[in-house]
């Protein structure tokens, strides 16, 4: 029997799930919005991830119906379970991923490390919380932002006015003094098994990941442990399937405070494609299909990732690939295949080696190649 | 412009090009005879690459066509030379992996070590050939042959009787003893950059690749020079482009003598996917469209590939995977996506590490579990 593997979302994280199925022998089959997508190769299905007609129609025969982003609508979610279609992660551990007003009130409740937050429904509560905090703070919208979209610093309510002006509720969050950002992987199966892969360091431009530099510098011991503990116990208490990735901040008194979830293969977990004995996209395969995980080891002491945003003036990858393939030899190069904007990511590099500051310059090299 | 290769021949080693092409955002484009092939997922084309008007549909709009086997008539070459298509290996050059007599000729005029050889047209011609060999040898049909097939140790000419009879020309080689069998694999992109990874021993199993070893034991120094300069004096002189495996016997008085030529990505290179900077499927891409070529340096001290053959009572690789990945969690796991029966190549497990017993032990350990 091939295992079969719907994935909703055609994106980038679904691309790069297709070379370990191929490896593997799993049938991988994805449901895109539109054509020409970045996983296009395994599309099946086009159509909306918001009508569960098409999400029922396509996840016909498949084993097991996982994701690209975390944006599927829970009563279409629930649909497909009251099919019989198993949903991994449960859609009841995606739901702190999709709400982070949720996930902040969980977490706490669990005990673990969080900013101080508070729910905003009013000018008032938002007041109150911009005195009890200094005068600034993070406000987020619970729901749909990424790379840095439904985030704002705030010094005032009035910065906040069109949001307030929105209704909904909104969550704000003090604003950490923070030395670096973190991040923390692990899978695990519905067995219970759960297998992380080292801390990495996360280095943001602009609210969106630059840089990732794995294992993060300076953190055996403590911080690897802390963060460890941390990602185990969010996935086993939220029940979570899959890859979760924790955002952490390493603040400027030296704790870890849990900054963002993602419950699917994340951009800091890119450099396991060449870094890792086993990726983080054949992990999340092999876990939510339930099948044993394998061995999350380092392949070379320090792996850097370099994100490839578009910009003004750039083209695809591969136009620039005459130049950069034959300056860094021993860089990996990943495209997307997504047409080029100004900010998007469209591709990473991936360098290893023994030396840090000779692997950051190797990555760094091979991404400028891609600067527009 | 997204790169566009179009292969030739839909089975595993176009599949394990697909990765590589996801990876790089090289738009990968699959002929195959039949629907259902190892290469499914590129497959674009589906019909008889012995028919000129179909390999031209195909090959329409894409930058170089290349091979997953060497059996592409010439004239069908030709046709696509002649409409302006880049063909890479060059058809003059894939010549001498389709006819071993014409690469005999050819390798022996070069000065390269090759086995005692002779074209044998009649029994007179065989039974002169066996007189002046000690009265055996070995008998090949010049084409069409591959994984011992088209391949017979003689003692006699009446053990050629029926070969004889067809009328087709013969090659008749020494019966070379070998201390063990090796293979050099070198890239080599049209202006003229080589790359080489280490040269590896291969371990038959009834004319058929079991293991490999990478790189060979105890041949750093002598054996690696001779087999590194044996196989770019090949690549060069024969103006090959792509991958090329020159398959070597070590002969017991210290000797290296060619076996057999493949153009073309091949199973004593699969090693590298795992276990090598630049795996021979992405370099066989990179070259054909003459990218620079990657690094070939290895990622652990030694790689050992066991191929996984279909057995009477096997299934397909996955309906072990429950056992196997628990088993070995460091193993990375090959399926062809093939149809199992008994002898064929239906995947191959690869193990890295620093000491060669222990990954030898574990890669033959994971191959054991999909035995029938």
């Amino acid at each position: 029997m091939t295992p079969t593997v719907g994935v909703i979302g055609g994106g980038q994280l679904a691309r790069m799930m297709i070379p370990p199925a191929v490896a593997l022998g799993i049938d991988l089959r994805v449901l895109a919005e539109s054509a020409g997508e970045s996983a296009g190769l395994a599309v099946t299905s086009i159509g909306d991830f918001r009508d569960l007609p098409t999400v029922l129609e396509f996840a016909r025969g498949v084993d097991v119906v996982t994701f690209d982003h975390e944006h599927v609508p829970q009563d279409v979610l629930a649909g497909l379970v009251d099919a019989g279609i198993r949903v991994s992660p449960r859609p009841e551990a995606l739901l702190y991923a999709q709400d982070k007003l949720l996930m902040r009130e969980r977490l706490a409740a669990l005990g673990l490390p969080v900013p101080d937050w508070a729910p905003i429904r009013s000018r008032d509560d938002l007041a109150a919380f911009l005195a009890a905090n200094g005068g600034r703070a993070v406000l987020k919208t619970p729901r749909g932002g990424y790379d840095g979209k439904g985030v704002r610093v705030i010094g005032s309510v009035d910065d906040a006015a069109d949001w307030l002006a929105d209704g909904a509720v909104l969550l704000a969050e003090e604003l950490v003094e923070f030395r670096r950002e973190l991040a923390q992987l692990v899978a695990r199966r519905s067995s219970g098994e759960t297998v992380l892969w080292p801390v990495v360091e996360s280095i943001q431009r602009d609210g969106v990941c630059a840089e990732v530099i794995a294992p993060a510098p300076r953190s055996a011991g403590r911080i690897a442990d802390l963060a460890a503990d941390i990602a185990v116990s969010i996935a086993t208490n939220l029940d979570v399937t899959g890859v979760l990735a924790v955002e952490l901040f390493e603040t400027s008194d030296d704790r870890l405070v849990i900054n963002e979830l993602a419950m699917r293969p994340h951009n800091t977990g890119h450099w396991t494609i060449d870094g890792s004995t086993t990726s983080q996209f054949e992990q999340h395969l092999r876990a939510v299909l339930d099948l044993p995980l394998g061995a999350t080891g380092t392949r070379e002491p320090w792996s850097v990732m370099v994100n490839v945003l578009g910009g003004p003036g750039s083209g695809a990858l591969p136009d620039r690939y005459p130049l950069a393939l034959e300056d860094q030899p021993t860089v990996k190069f990943h495209s997307y295949g997504k047409a080029s904007r100004p900010g998007r990511k469209v591709g990473h590099v991936t360098a290893t080696g023994d030396e840090l500051d000779e692997v950051v310059y190797r990555a760094r090299a091979a991404s400028e190649f891609f600067r527009a």
